[in-house]
């Protein structure tokens, strides 16, 4: 069954679409489907993770360099796949991550004007394209996502010091959607865009159900060993 | 005359070469020459890389996998040379670097076990291969290197915190000076190795002996504007 396949699944979206809450979720629709799995997040997933976070979003740094910012992302990347993403796939345990390389593509490339062909072929030379096997993309209308962030850090749910990118211009935000949405277009297999825009329980019966399907299709397919 | 074409020059040497104080005697060279200098280093030759090279440097982090220190120099140096050598070189000022691209291959790459020639490719996608027009490597047997540096240290010239390096094996250092050997067999006409085992004013008058010479050949070909 599903539960000897290890899965890697991604949750992607803009500011304030809610993924930090349905991986939570999702960590337990797989626990009863007894499926082992740990919820790490980019960028910050490891210990020296989190100190690079710390330099990216900083609100000091907004001058950085396109490049800069790619690279440190690119880090927090190795770090994360090497000491927390492979053993544990190795191990046999799935791995649902808060943003991973579509993130990338999406905000240093649609909205920093870095060229996403480039930075393709600059994570196939690191990681040798490592790939989710299911990445569910929380869709929702930037005013909306970011209304829902502000009053998130109002209410202190939300941790301070993320201010960076929510500070950027709604056009910076919708170039940051329409991305991901092009990624979902290029690769309807992999993504699974989630209308983000509704309350929070039907967000996560929409997951829930996509995810159901995904393993039941997995399910058809016994593992070879 | 060469006071017309800005130089990139760069410094190369494992630890306790004398780098840090000849790359302050070579600018007053050039300034005695009519050549204006900026004198910077990397790692942490920006305000962002001063962050990055606090995480590299931290000896907590000695067991960050080898792909993260090489994207975490890699970040330092996009911020460097985006803010820093580029704008400098444009403004017609020539840059002297303490450590550049040859660090990386030759810390990362000999010492760590990463490909030369894969850190070479991602270089090249990443930089677009901005060269050093001169490169000055400071040669000496390891054992001596590092019980200068532990002097230095011991006496507050040195700065703590960047013990990282210095803590590892003896057999780390003779590849790491092994690398930069081989480096500038592979391009003796950028490099000039300069025996850094013996006093400070010999290597000194080796070093401005070797960049006159440099000048004076580029001298000899006026710049076309």
């Amino acid at each position: 069954m599903a539960a000897e396949t290890p899965l890697f699944i991604t949750l992607e979206g803009g500011e304030g679409a809610g993924k930090t809450t349905q991986i939570v979720h999702l960590a337990g629709l797989l626990a009863e489907r007894g499926v082992k799995s740990l919820l790490t997040r980019e960028p910050g997933g490891t210990a020296i993770g989190k100190r690079i976070r710390a330099v990216l979003l900083d609100p000091d740094h907004a001058g950085m360099a396109p490049e800069t910012e790619l690279l440190l992302y690119m880090a927090d990347r190795a770090e994360h796949i090497q000491t927390v993403i492979r053993p544990a796939l190795t191990d046999g345990t799935s791995v649902l991550c808060d943003r991973f390389f579509d993130a990338t593509i999406v905000y240093q490339g649609a909205a920093r004007g870095l060229s996403a062909e480039w930075i393709g072929r600059l994570h196939d030379l690191l990681f040798a394209g490592l790939k989710p096997d299911l990445t569910l993309l929380l869709d929702l209308p930037p005013e909306a996502g970011l209304a829902r962030a502000r009053r998130q850090l109002e209410q202190g749910v939300r941790a301070g010091g993320e201010g960076r990118f929510e500070a950027e211009s709604l056009d910076f935000h919708q170039r940051v959607r329409m991305g991901y949405l092009a990624l979902a277009r290029q690769e309807p297999e992999r993504f699974r865009v989630i209308d983000a825009g509704r309350d929070e329980d039907r967000v996560r019966r929409d997951i829930l159900a996509a995810v159901e399907m995904f393993l039941n299709r997995r399910g058809d397919k016994p593992p070879s060993n």
